[in-house]
């Protein structure tokens, strides 16, 4: 039919950095020269200034869920008692891991849609004062919430427990003081926040988490942070590095400190606001009721209207990738993402977009009306007045 | 200060096909290779196809204006009369280059903004019979206007003039029955409608335009029709070709004829429709009263702001590239393009980008106002029933 262009609109992988694309062409280069050295060495010094940390940040070649995994088996030993505070997909996959090394597992469980309660790990901790650590996500990409890191931090800290956190969405889309807070284990990935695609993923540990990972005992040999530690100071990777993915987030990382960390997690925010705003201008449910992430809005499918017929129209009418639902609510919710690298334009073109496809569905839709509320929010942002 | 993303919105250069981008990284090859001559030998035969035609369509690496002057250096003598038909910056550039090698010319002139009627170009080849061409745009890219090409070309076909059109913007946003209604020399350019960077030019030329091409006394060199025609039936370019874009433009011809070239002007053609019934909900003046073109819509500013004013908010807040007017309209309108690779979310972006600058600038508007007359284009297009 007519031109259709490819849109990204997924909470990850998220649309690309054109730098860093261009950087990858760049990959016929050998790992083991001064060349890539010297991007290797600032990639992992610009990681840490991103991350906002003096602690080194590790960047291991895997998907986040190997990065998950890698915190599990680094930091634990056979038996140890985790508390896995879950409210949504990703959650659950902590669950998983925990079970697969046989740890001893208490879980904090909300439903998906909710945020988790600080009080409620608080409990877990003081029932199970064995615990020697805390599981959870920053934002859970599979219901657009963001969890009270801060204060469950505040409830860690003072046990023998580590926090460990899987922030590959949180990163980049809300506040995360790693040392201020005391935040243990932080986990970050290539596709999300930063722009690149996927493929590398990030770890960075506190004193009291490299403490807990030299006494660790569950079998590792690929994922060992210790090693990682000493190949990151010798400035030498300890296994191949995806090339292309280090050229790409030399580019990326520079961008986002040109940027500001602030400012990436402040564009996601008001993004975000825009998006709700819309939503509800166009008279649907938000799915987060409160503390919504600004990496991912989550949306209640219209009465009657299977959430994956929105998905399928958004791909059919303009190639564009939205997400559904994850786990229980799949066909219930559509998700759209809005970290990264994405402005303002894109998040109009995608809402007018969605008044076509609800329109296209019978829903009643004044065109217009959901663009007009994210306008608001822009403007309102910019200081440009309104009558 | 947020995040804004580079955006092409200009009459030329036009956004790129991801993939014939993709391709220039295939440019680490010689040209006189068997890999290289089969592409080069598919997009002869895919050239032909797109501007259906049957002659050889010579590609020139070179941009549209060197394209120009090859077809005035090879299709003219010393002291030929050609009748200039101009409405705008382009057509003054053929009095230009006709004026360069001293020909002799009479001047078919409209203001900026009107299409050139086929009348008055018969008078002028009634009146000067001697008339060796006729040298005209099929779109004016400046003002946004669509000449009546078949029916000028049907003035023109009965004399000894060979009709010159150049057709760079016009290829690939109307219709252009090249051997149907006789055009002679047709011109197209590779950053338009064929969605890849600028550098190549295409020309076409009739049987009649041969003829004349081999009585030509001009001077000239590199740009030499007979040797390009000789080199394209051998299949060896007669100077270096710029492989990356030949490499480009046989990812591009391919997807172009995927969609068909039809769809192609098709889609050019409702999202003209879809930005003026835009500008019109906005309370904006269209500057082509009459025959506007499908590639580019040009806009009066609001009473008492400069277009260039729109044009720099566009860059500062966006990030994106529209275009002022040209020549004797520069500051009084804007021109926003939708030719090749563009499709509806861009244009909704787009308009709500230009509301949002509109209100910035005190211009009284109704956010999505815009944006709700584009969709409504697009659904009575796409068949959906609203309310």
């Amino acid at each position: 039919m007519y031109i259709k262009k490819q849109r990204l609109l997924a909470p990850g992988p998220t649309p690309l950095y054109p730098p860093a694309v261009h950087a990858m062409m760049g990959s016929d280069i050998h790992h083991r020269t001064a060349g890539f050295q010297a991007v290797y060495d600032r990639v992992l010094t610009d990681l840490k200034a991103v991350f906002g940390t003096t602690q080194d940040v590790l960047p291991l070649v895997t998907s986040g869920t190997g990065a998950m995994e890698a915190a599990v088996t680094n930091c634990f030993s056979p038996g140890d008692r985790v508390i896995v505070a879950t409210a949504g997909k990703f959650g659950e996959r902590w669950a998983e891991i925990a079970k697969a090394y046989a740890l001893a597992i208490t879980l904090v469980e909300r439903p998906y849609g909710e945020p988790l309660p600080a009080e409620a790990v608080a409990e877990a901790l003081h029932a199970h004062p064995d615990a020697k650590g805390v599981l959870m996500q920053a934002a859970e990409t599979s219901t657009g919430v963001e969890h009270p890191v801060r204060e469950i931090a505040a409830a860690v800290r003072p046990t023998q427990a580590i926090l460990v956190i899987d922030a590959i969405t949180g990163l980049g889309t809300m506040r995360l003081d790693i040392e201020g807070w005391g935040l243990d284990v932080i986990i970050g990935g290539s596709q999300k926040s930063f722009m690149i695609p996927p493929g590398l993923a990030f770890v960075s540990l506190s004193g009291k988490a490299w403490d807990a990972s030299s006494r660790a005992r569950l079998p590792r040999f690929y994922f060992d942070f210790i090693r990682e530690r000493k190949a990151a100071h010798s400035g030498e990777p300890s296994w191949t590095p995806a090339v292309s993915l280090i050229l790409a987030l030399g580019e990326a990382l520079r961008y986002i400190q040109t940027l500001g960390m602030g400012q990436l997690i402040e564009n996601a925010r008001l993004l975000a606001a825009a998006t709700r705003a819309s939503m509800q201008a166009l008279g649907l449910e938000l799915f987060a009721k409160s503390s919504p992430s600004a990496a991912v809005t989550s949306v209640r499918a219209p009465r009657g209207l299977d959430s994956g017929a929105i998905i399928q129209e958004f791909h059919n009418r303009f190639a564009a990738t939205i997400t559904n639902g994850q786990g229980s609510m799949k066909g219930q919710i559509f998700r759209l993402a809005h970290l990264g690298y994405y402005d303002f334009p894109e998040l109009f073109a995608t809402i007018a977009a969605l008044e076509l496809i609800l329109a296209a569905r019978g829903i009643p839709v004044d065109f217009g009306g959901g663009v007009a509320a994210a306008q608001a929010v822009y403007a309102s942002a910019a200081g440009i007045r309104t009558a």
